[in-house]
């Protein structure tokens, strides 16, 4: 496992397909599987694609280049994992998931435009938490961010059936996952 | 959690939308994030994808037929769940893809036919380890298994970029994950 060496290409990948694959799966789909969390204050499915919107605006293309920029002051602005609360009131599930992919496809385009080459990937920036980081973990956490919320909004589905499988939860590891 | 009831039609929006959301996240995309597995004797991608067809062959809708029959036996044959190591030898992850969508597409058809009222939820067949089950646990169990699967493949992509991410694997949970 781990066997991948970080690749640009491999990366975008990845992020060109997130949009596609969260409006195959979601699109249109009754509110219930998509307006209910895991219990207590996790977040529901509405809240993860907001989640993702906010990290298009405010994270990994700034970061991308305040890393590559001539600035002096390398640090990360502190990303708001809450943002989404406000900023996703009113607004429906589909415009949130044509939001993303709009915002997604745009970043993608200025990533592609920042020509990255292979000494660039060592570049580094200031973390608020973890300090010094290079640009191909920034990269990667992004891709990895993307499947970690895939992943995270079929479980979050899966749970809405914990009860109704019966005695087959012992099977599915998903719903006693957190 | 797991606010919601059984409902023949919510379920079928999962199960209807399962392959198009793979095909989203995996078709013609490189090798090296679905040949890969998570260590140890884990499955990789294209493993999963075989899992999955074996499951529209030999499991969900013929024992969903095998509940509603007038047969007196109602024992399930038990599930194979290595069979796809044989199965898909020699194939490519697009032709998987697409037979999975091809044999879903025909179960979900065969599933409307059956018209399955409220009182047939109730009917049961016996599962080889839990014994009595009733056709609900079933159906439910059959659209929470895609939602494991879907969810365990985002996690097996994301584990190649374990290393890649270097610090933000704190912030990760997933890479964590079994």
């Amino acid at each position: 496992m781990g066997k991948m060496k970080f690749s640009l290409d491999n990366s975008i990948e990845i992020l060109e397909r997130t949009p596609d694959t969260l409006i195959s799966l979601l699109d249109n789909i009754s509110q219930d599987w998509t307006s209910n969390n895991e219990g207590g204050q996790t977040w529901t499915v509405f809240d993860v694609i907001g989640h993702l919107i906010h990290g298009e605006k405010t994270d990994w293309v700034i970061r991308t280049e305040l890393i590559l920029s001539s600035n002096v002051e390398k640090h990360f602005t502190p990303f708001d994992r809450f943002a989404q609360f406000d900023s996703s009131k009113g607004k429906s599930l589909k415009q949130l998931l044509h939001e993303f992919k709009k915002l997604r496809t745009s970043n993608i385009k200025k990533l592609r435009k920042l020509n990255i080459g292979s000494q660039d990937l060592n570049k580094t920036g200031i973390h608020p938490t973890f300090g010094e980081v290079n640009l191909s973990q920034l990269l990667s956490t992004w891709v990895a961010h993307d499947l970690d919320h895939i992943s995270q909004i079929a479980r979050i589905m899966a749970k809405q059936y914990k009860e109704e499988v019966g005695p087959w939860v012992e099977f599915l590891k998903i719903l006693r996952q957190e």
